[in-house]
């Protein structure tokens, strides 16, 4: 508004969608990314993790997605601390160029979110679904025309290689993703060992077409549950101690724990859908989505990130 | 950036989206409104139905997508010029709260674009996948998390009652279209009739399912084609001169040239499958992919707009 009170005539903003690029040397080329967080619970180790991304801060968009409720509350609070001291008394190339936190609720909340609890065969299918539509809301209403990428990190997230996002951006892929370990201290030994995490990161099977094929059209085909062996190639156990960290597989279902995705692939349409989709959910569901936008997931058994151990 | 060079920490930008609402009173509320125009060929009859809408233009934001192509590149001149006349000269209240272009060209682009070359049953299905990502690049590049409504708007939709956003609101749907016609003149007589224009509002048909049934999965049921009688029920012939214009009718399908969304159906992941869904596309497909994320669809057949005739 003008001293005046007159409205000022907005200007007209002008987007070149052809040029914006997501390319091998996104630093080189200043493309920022928009990194989205659905939120159920706030981990210190996450956010330090994400302050020592070497990736330049100021082309680093956050978006959090936060359940308004009691626990959501509680992360909301514990996440705008550490904003707070990164934004404002942290030094300057440490500072996010933007930060957005939405508050939304989405049916069904499972009455315990224990680890246990969330992983039961029954319940993934309605948690999935609002996993769904959260990660559709953020992605809907905080995608812009100048996003050159999408890093989808789930907040459980601890331990990157700070250059993560250079290092999968660098395969130059349309949607990448690492392998999701979890550290554990073995029972015995007292060493710190580690584990397969995420297992929605697979290569398609002929048992797994088949036993989709036998279905009902809104049931859905779940990973990791003895009771429905799919006989998958699974990512999860692709991985190599030894083995060259640039290794490239080619995926047909993806998680969502680190995932980079070109905005490109997104703003054809490609979201995570709430319902089956070819048998498929939520992120899962995604990489199918985007195959039929004509778009490919790729894997990297031996680049790890790691998620937290409850 | 401040005076002295430091960046200057960026605020956390919250958002509350339960509350956000999308009422029959959006007026009275306070409602935001995001009008998408996909963009090839520029009506100064459009432009100036857009200003005469009396919903209040500070509640609105005009965005645009534009093929990156030679006549893209003159529709946007001729749109700017408009702009430009009402945003900077024009009367204060008729200014909109902001205004977003976008270029971009997806392929397959025809070579002709003449009303009869569109139709053509051949070519449908590759233009309509590419409609398809423009619609998708345009909403998820705009669509905001203080977006209310979502008015799709044809370029060549050149006549609506004034109040059309509010008519539209005040049924309080999810989703809702008008009945899209067309005036003429009859050859004869030299008197302005009108006939219907969009065949994509429907209500579904057992004929229409069987003939999907026994498609190949990447085919699609098209609407209006003489060789291909799916029985469904269409929108375009249920008007009636005398009818009641708050007539509301439950729709399977739904075109795009005029069409009201709650923002919450897409921020759910409703977009415009550029692939086969159901054997549906585009704004057809939409409509089915909101019946799978629980939506359904309305219209109102004695509620009319008007297209451009050639
Ligand atoms: N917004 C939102 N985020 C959630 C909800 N439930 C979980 N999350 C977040 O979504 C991500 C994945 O959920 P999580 O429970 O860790 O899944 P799991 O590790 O696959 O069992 C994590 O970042 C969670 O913090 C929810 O109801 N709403
Ligand atoms: N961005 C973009 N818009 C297009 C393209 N082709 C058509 N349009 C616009 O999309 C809408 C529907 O297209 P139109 O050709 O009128 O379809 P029809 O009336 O159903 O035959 C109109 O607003 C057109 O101006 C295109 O290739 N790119
Ligand atoms: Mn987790
Ligand atoms: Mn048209």
């Amino acid at each position: 508004e003008k001293s005046n009170g007159n409205r000022v005539p907005p200007p007209v903003v002008h987007y070149h969608m052809n040029n914006l690029s997501s390319t091998s040397d996104p630093v080189g080329n200043r493309e920022t990314i928009l990194i989205l967080t659905p939120l159920a619970r706030f981990y210190k180790e996450y956010w330090d993790n994400l302050l020592k991304l070497t990736y330049p801060h100021e082309l680093i968009t956050l978006a959090f997605i936060i359940p308004k409720n009691r626990e959501g509350n509680a992360a909301t609070a514990a996440l705008q601390e550490q904003i707070t001291k990164t934004q404002k008394t942290g030094p300057e190339k440490k500072r996010f160029a933007s930060i957005i936190i939405e508050r939304q609720d989405f049916d069904p909340p499972l009455a315990s979110q224990s680890e246990a609890e969330r992983h039961k065969m029954e319940n993934q299918k309605a948690r999935r679904a609002a996993m769904s539509r959260a990660r559709n809301s953020l992605l809907f209403t905080t995608l812009g025309p100048s996003t050159s990428w999408v890093l989808w990190l789930d907040s459980d997230i601890v331990e990157t290689p700070p250059t993560l996002i250079q290092d999968l951006a660098a395969h130059d892929k349309a949607i990448i993703v690492p392998n999701c370990f979890q550290r554990y201290e073995d029972q015995k030994t007292k060493q710190v060992m580690e584990r397969p995490y995420d297992f929605n990161s697979w290569q398609d099977s002929d048992t797994a077409q088949r036993l989709g094929s036998q279905m009902g059209p809104d049931d859905i085909l779940l990973e990791g549950y003895a009771d429905m062996a799919t006989y998958r190639a699974l990512m999860a156990y692709m991985a190599d101690d030894h083995g060259d960290p640039h290794m490239e597989v080619p995926l047909d279902g993806v998680g969502g724990t680190a995932l980079l995705v070109k905005a490109e692939v997104h703003r054809d349409g490609a979201m995570f859908p709430p319902f089956p989709f070819y048998h498929l959910i939520e992120t899962e569901g995604f990489a199918k989505m985007a195959k039929r936008l004509g778009w490919s997931a790729t894997g990297l058994p031996n680049y790890k990130v790691y998620h937290y151990n409850e």
